[in-house]
């Protein structure tokens, strides 16, 4: 893998120089999915300080056909932008949607195939019409429920929260941590959203709130789950080469990226094959190896000492727990105490998710993703408002999960010079 | 957007090393999608001389969930190929998902992310199971059917046949091509797929066969138009650097890619806005656009007298003669005359779609532009058997196409030194 360094030395780094976004909300009546596409995009453009002609390409992160009752959604929202004549890929891999849409459009531009591409994550879901039914019915159960393995898993009717609740059952046998830590990620994130504008579900509320939540898959009760949202977000990429031609102010460089997917069968993740080094079904194993490519990549040996802020994907709140670990921001098993410890407050030494992640910010699936890179996008220009973290190092991580038990994983490191 | 030229001289080029396929057919009801992937994937890395450890990256050509009924059907792929610790992206794209998978698996390496990359398209569909239903029920057609756009479209009834017949009876008008024309397409590829032995539709037919076959979609007969087709097909890419420690011995590089996606809606095409410079709705806009953007990429003035051999995406026998002029092989308004002169024959100075194309190796969807690619590579590589073509140059081109009306459209022109 090429390294962050010598990407810098040649001058041919990749850089986000724009972000824009919708509220994230449960319910956009009164918008399509083109449209909120379109308003993401179009804050994007403006806030990079360019027009849509320069852009050479658009990467969209759209997470499942049946949200939009819609096969290649993609082509419909291309058109509203626009950007006929341009190449536009759709890239889809549930939950991870985002981050690895942000791959492959880091690869446009590293690639020299484009100089300016957009990533946009678009997400709708609630007022799709079925046409064998004749009515607006939610597919979004029934669709995320077709994730699972439709040979082994979806008979036994597995949801997106029970696999992730096995993984938190297995972190509590192993290391003991216990449901009022989780709740204190739940209590963090829904408290950082009352600084996030565009959040969907800012909240104060406390870890006996949390406990006392209805259960929804244990160890998993309704505060420590995020919700389905709509929304959009967009970015824009630059190659170095262009943003010196534009004069970029305040270019965000793509320092490291590391995609690492699993086994999709969370019971077949034991020690004994070759990601055993990363640990069992109680770790989160293609976390570890994501964390290792993208600091690998960008010359980085102790993350806990240098990244400033991080965005960690917490579609339930155990597995923000867990990723801790597997970021290298703690030691394995000790993602429990580093909450109490109070380490990941917007007032501790590494803020986690100031957008209000995924419980507060909302988790609009395929947006997300691309969100959460924004987020630390506006963190390191010093642009997040209400919400600034102090940034010491200018470096930041973004962390975006998706799949059975996450099977994707993919981390983005990003920096300032 | 970065020359071959350069990439030449800096030793930085993206070559494809490997092609494996299984047998092309309308139904595998042994083989589960996970089989036919494998069964690719492990033909490819022994055609490549490389082991899976050597593979770093995954990219899945796959088209739509209800197919398998399954969203992230990758993420099963992947695991079942043993690729687990290593990043997995899906991309698709409709009918040119293959071809943009393909631009997104070249992004991988050349951006120096992986060194090696497996680009696999894969499609099955036929004996997915109706859990609603409680039976085995083939959804190729209500899947197909989303494909059209949902508002506007969808209720009128819209069909990939209809969207693609306007378009033929738009070139019919303005140039005068004839349906016995376009029948001629339809013999040509159905002839040559007799020497493919992984093809579906190997055929010995005549002029008047296709002309007498069952109406369509006026004017489609059942003759012009390809099948669905089951199968899978792997390509492995590798950076330039990495053949030459690998000795590699006749490795086919990337020369040129691009991409162009028109507005989706056919209707709007008109020549009032930027791209109308490639015509209407009677010529395939964004194919010209395509091909413009490979051929300055590669640095091809001359395709036609440069280009010794092309598979071109004839889902539809019409659209092969709307692509050979949007590819520059003849003038505006000639396709229909350029094969009546014979010259994509196997023995004319162009031959296109020996493996047969769509209409004769079949339509495997995410799989098929793979597939092309794969064609063009083993005939630069003189390893395509009895459909062999004489190589003079020693560049072909690829077309992959999809979308409604073909929104999408993916060039890659390939070269051995």
């Amino acid at each position: 893998m090429i390294s962050y360094a010598q990407l810098k030395g040649e001058k041919k780094r990749v850089a986000v120089v724009g972000t824009g976004q919708t509220k994230f909300e449960a319910r956009s009546p009164e918008k399509t999915y083109y449209e909120l596409a379109l308003e993401a995009a179009l804050t994007a453009i403006n806030d990079a300080g360019i027009t849509s002609r320069d852009i050479d390409s658009v990467v969209y992160g759209i997470y499942n056909d049946l949200f939009e009752r819609q096969i290649m959604p993609d082509t419909y929202v291309h058109d509203y932008l626009g950007m006929y004549g341009k190449s536009g890929i759709r890239v889809t891999t549930g939950g991870a949607t985002g981050g690895y849409a942000f791959r492959a459009g880091y690869s446009e531009v590293a690639s020299g195939l484009s100089d300016v591409t957009m990533v946009i994550g678009v997400e709708k879901a609630q007022d799709c019409y079925d046409w064998a039914q004749g009515k607006t019915t939610p597919e979004v159960i029934k669709s995320i429920a077709y994730s699972s393995d439709m040979t082994w898993e979806f008979p036994l009717g597995t949801s997106a929260a029970s696999s992730y609740a096995i993984l938190a059952s297995a972190h509590m046998k192993k290391y003991g941590t216990t449901e009022e830590q989780a709740a204190l990620v739940s209590v963090k994130n829904h408290g950082n959203a009352i600084s996030n504008p565009f959040a969907q579900s800012p909240m104060k509320i406390t870890v006996d709130d949390v406990m006392q939540s209805r259960m929804i898959s244990y160890p998993f009760k309704m505060l420590d789950c995020s919700l389905y949202t709509e929304g959009a977000y967009a970015l824009i990429l630059m190659s170095e080469e262009k943003t010196m031609r534009m004069g970029i102010k305040d270019p965000v460089w793509v320092m490291g990226i590391g995609s690492s997917n699993d086994k999709s069968f969370t019971g077949s993740r034991t020690v004994k094959d070759r990601m055993g080094k990363y640990g069992d079904i109680a770790d989160l194993r293609n976390h570890y190896e994501s964390a290792v490519q993208a600091y690998n990549m960008a010359g980085i040996q102790d993350p806990e000492k240098v990244i400033d802020v991080a965005e960690l994907h917490d579609a339930f709140s155990f597995t923000e727990i867990q990723a801790y670990e597997a970021m290298g921001f703690c030691g394995r098993g000790k993602g429990g105490k580093f909450i109490e410890d109070g380490v990941p407050l917007m007032n501790g030494d590494l803020p986690v998710s100031p957008s209000g992640g995924l419980l507060g910010a909302g988790h609009a699936v395929g947006a997300t993703g691309v969100m959460q890179i924004g987020e630390v996008v506006n963190q390191l220009r010093n642009r997040a408002g209400k919400r600034q973290v102090e940034i010491r190092s200018g470096i930041g991580l973004a962390h975006s999960i998706g799949g059975p038990g996450s099977s994707y994983c993919s981390v983005s490191v990003m920096g300032v010079d």
